[in-house]
């Protein structure tokens, strides 16, 4: 996640001085106590470059958003494993970890409470849609790359791949609105799942 | 679902016509814009009932949670199928249905607003840690029935009922919060995850 995160240590230029006093402002007050003026608290230079940058708070999130998947579309924040399936490993031990670090649990937080917001406002919701696309089309192309090379079977990969999206989502949401029911089970019955369907008469 | 619906068409007295107001109400404004106030104005009654009976929106609100459950509790909305593998498939058409209905389209998506305050309201956390591990309680005593008659392979009940209860949930967030990725994908892969698991020696 180093080049993704990379904008919190050592933000460069204005704008990911920005996104960085929004991340954190963020990941402390949620989405309903947050206000421009606590993410100008966290920003080093005048707060009036906010205001002049944004119309508001949903403005500036939506921004926030955005900058995010870009840096995940251009940073793809897993290691370029050996082969597909210790690439889908690697990225299944990153997402579906249990329990969440602390840090991530807090940044994952502040996510649901964005992602609510899409329930009845159409630009979160558009942007949720591009974050949902790209991780099919991510993991899509790790199952297709996968098949090709005969490691997997001719599986309709973005089929698996928008199930996986929901494993992830839905893991997503319980890990910070509800107290576990069973730590590494979601992890192993995703496995039992893939064993099936992609890797089943190895 | 009727005998868990029932409140909205003939409510049974104070209460009842209390909890369908809040449903009308949520369903129509969403948590955010939601007041006392109109609530009220979907009850037949005098207004100082509610205020009577609730300290604000939040503590009504997680009374109507608790109502719901209850509801579930007392008649678990699924026909008593066959055997256990029709009510497991009744109750995944029923949860992944795509598209959903639209009267459950509005209120998953004021269960998600709710859900939402889960990540920094400790009540509602408690009310969907119960919610949550009602489903999987229901989901396991299924299963473990399935194993006991043989007509399901001596799996983990409760692992794979955590699991399904992450796709339930997944599936949940993504239909009021994005743009579907791909309809019947998820059912599909589940199915097949199911054969895989409960079913493959037959």
């Amino acid at each position: 996640m180093r080049a993704v995160e990379s904008f919190l240590e050592s933000p460069e230029g204005t704008r990911e001085e920005i996104m960085r006093a929004t991340y954190l402002a963020l990941c402390t007050h949620g989405y309903a106590d947050l206000t421009v003026q606590r993410i100008g608290e966290e920003f080093p230079k005048s707060k009036s470059l906010i205001y002049h940058h944004y119309d508001g708070k949903d403005d500036l999130l939506l921004d926030f958003l955005s900058f995010m998947l870009d840096r995940f579309r251009t940073a793809m924040p897993f290691p370029d494993a050996a082969g597909p399936r210790e690439h889908l490993e690697a990225i299944l031990d990153y997402v579906l970890a249990t329990p969440l670090p602390e840090d991530r649990r807090e940044f994952t937080r502040a996510m649901v409470q964005l992602r609510a917001q899409a329930t009845h406002d159409e630009d979160y919701r558009a942007h949720f849609t591009r974050h949902d696309r790209f991780v099919v089309d991510s993991l899509e192309a790790i199952i297709d790359r996968g098949v090709a090379a005969g490691h997997f079977r001719p599986v309709d990969a973005e089929a698996v791949a928008a199930f996986l999206l929901v494993t992830f989502n839905g893991s997503m949401l319980q890990q910070v609105t509800s107290e576990p029911t069973s730590g590494s089970a979601v992890r192993d019955e995703l496995d039992a799942y893939l064993q099936a369907v992609l890797l089943a008469d190895d």
